[in-house]
């Protein structure tokens, strides 16, 4: 049988163990071809009926009173994640705030504990927020940012990271896997670089968390953020996580005292004595409605393993790479992600001068993947609910607007993307 | 007519203008009479509804496309607020983040904009997590922090924050209305005070937004945050709001530098430069189903106009304060709110030794109020969804608890209150 063909897909998506996860989300339009879960998840098809009952039974009938059921959803869904998606300990993760918010606590609070060193390591291709934090870190403390070499597909190397690491370095952050490429670092390499020279590492696992098994514990992880609206489908801006190692917790206090990092925290007290766990990195009263659509979205991790969603979604993003190379390459289409799949994400990214051009003439078709600048097409075949059928029928498509020429109707000049 | 009879309560129900804004509210249980607005406000009826169409045609169907919708909603909410509710322009006002964070946002910008000025005014009254933020900000940059004379029942008077004030002062923090006593400051004639030092000042709203017209404009108010989850009904941990006035927001930089507050913030660009207008407030990714159910509710306050809510408002509270001292003076029940309704926000605090066994009989009668240390039940009649027989049935029915010696069952000691 040809590997190319159809019918080869089809037989993967017939005998995909993880098949039936698809019916657990939200299909509105069956013509939809969704290849953008990594910008923002699907909406699992419980969500709404389980939002519908915190409304009407938590908010509407329950009112002040559901507070007690409210009050540390953000410890138990850390938990959660802990458990089934980040490889950490009960304790070692909550949801609070957003990303941008949780990158600011935690690496205001690692510059706060080694005031003698002056250096900010980061990536120059991170994700904007990062870098605009840790500029504003930097303006206000006067401290210096260094960059590490970033290789446009596969990002940083551990060996390119020790060559700017020094015993000024305070902070190393850095994105497990790029939104750019896609690349996935070695998690325990750039750790114990960074160990040798006793800089922390904050890790922001936005593209990483729920699209490859994180283990957090295993590598040594001393701290990470992560957003949780992309792989783990919890909604439009649903509340970051945040990780800190336990035995890092009590060394550690962030810059912003709230009521909610408080011990007895309605006893109301004169003065702010932060919590002894996890929760002194909390801040403010957590948007409950948000975190509720976390929920129903986690659980699915817990059911399906992110173990074998790994497996499949390295299958798929194999399946994309194939296809690209002999369909588009002819094109000038190329493959921006690293082809090693065990240094690779959950999305390939595509090189093309006329991206922006395909990437809306996808949308046309139905076919929705998202553009980042410069000339990438991000696509994202996420194993909870993606065919292998849906990629052999995207790439397809992409191969006739190449062929047709039928990108050249849609405008090369980037207005807003989002 | 005895005007403590519960037919004089009825007969200014029966001529309430605003009366059938009760309709607009979820009612899931007749028998529960809820005097907790200023914890947690009730849910507006049309609010499932329209969280349901967030999910299902927003995210359900639009998938990642409805972000050309919501991306913006900070910002059209902020101003149907500023309109509304806050008397501000439109471009002052935006919804961000908790009110917690908020608050370090406009404190660390304005002690960051006068550096040469090392003091921090501040109420020892205040609600914990202000005075919490402000210790971390003072401790963060070496600054003192002074705290000015608050009554107990009045709060601070602007003749006693003069008293304290000298050109050292960068900044001065105040609740308008005081969680505790209710106290409605004078707004003017604090920042009038402040004004002939050049401290700035930053209002705390979250318990006057709502309840009473804030007029920001007219006061000539610098800065503000608040929560929209007690008067404006916007549900638990809906995200807060703050206020910058136009002329002073390009000359602050708040210290989170998101990519939400970046100029062009697709372009993604390498340097952080922040948005000229109120959006370089902003950090990260909103959360989008937390802030869907806040446009319902303010939508309701554009309708009932804060002026014919206030009206009712006071006429509830003198009643509350009528009935305490017509029914409960004997039993050493006093009135720990300010008896003029000038001076007074939403809510009537009743200081009573034995208030936690008060409440927690109320609760056992169906009736939810809540309790503040030292000794306080506080009595919040909403005038979008309370009637004035809500007001007389409380009160008779805490008449009797004491009368009848009921509260006695219930335990003195305060385990945890939410």
């Amino acid at each position: 049988m040809d590997e190319y063909s159809r019918v080869a897909s089809l037989r993967l998506d017939h005998a995909d163990p993880l098949a039936h996860f698809r019916d657990r989300f939200h299909f509105a339009d069956a013509d939809t071809l969704y290849l953008d879960g990594n910008s923002l998840g699907r909406m699992p098809a419980r969500t709404p009926e389980f939002l519908a009952e915190v409304l009407t039974a938590g908010w509407g009938a329950g009112l002040v009173r559901s507070w007690t059921e409210w009050i540390d959803w953000g410890r138990r869904l850390g938990d959660l994640l802990a458990e089934h998606v980040l490889g950490a300990r009960s304790g070692e993760v909550v949801l609070a705030d957003s990303t941008s918010v949780n990158l600011y606590k935690l690496a205001a609070a690692a510059l706060d504990a080694v005031p003698q060193r002056r250096t900010i390591v980061f990536d120059p291709a991170d994700f904007p927020t990062n870098r605009y934090v840790l500029q504003g870190l930097a303006s206000d403390r006067g401290l210096r940012t260094r960059p590490v070499h970033s290789d446009p597909v596969h990002g940083v190397d551990p060996a390119a990271l020790a060559e700017v690491l020094d015993t000024d370095v305070a902070l190393v952050v850095l994105s497990l896997v790029s939104y750019g490429s896609g690349a996935l670092l070695d998690q325990a390499a750039v750790q114990e670089a960074a160990d040798r020279y006793g800089a922390l590492v904050l890790w922001d696992l936005s593209h990483a968390a729920g699209a490859v098994p994180v283990r957090l514990r295993a590598s040594g992880s001393q701290l990470a953020v992560g957003c949780t609206y992309k792989y783990l489908n919890g909604g439009p801006g649903a509340p970051a996580f945040l990780y800190v190692r336990e035995d890092l917790q009590t060394s550690l206090r962030q810059p912003i005292w709230g009521w909610f990092g408080q011990r007895d925290q309605f006893l109301m007290g004169s003065d702010y004595q932060p919590v002894d766990g996890i929760e002194r990195f909390l801040v403010g009263t957590p948007p409950v409605l948000s975190l509720a659509a976390l929920r129903p979205a986690v659980e699915l991790f817990a059911e399906a393993g992110v173990d074998a969603l790994r497996d499949k979604g390295i299958r798929l993003t194999e399946l994309v790479i194939a296809l690209a190379d002999e369909w588009l390459a002819e094109f000038g289409v190329t493959v921006a992600s690293p082809r090693d799949p065990a240094r690779r994400g959950g999305h390939v990214s595509l090189h093309s001068p006329v991206a922006w051009q395909l990437c809306q003439a996808l949308m046309q078709h139905g076919i929705i993947c998202d553009y980042r600048d410069p000339g990438r097409l991000r696509i994202a075949p996420v194993p909870l609910y993606t065919r292998f059928t849906d990629v052999w029928d995207a790439l397809s498509d992409l191969r006739s607007i190449l062929a047709d020429r039928e990108y050249e109707r849609f405008p090369s000049e980037l207005s807003r993307v989002t």
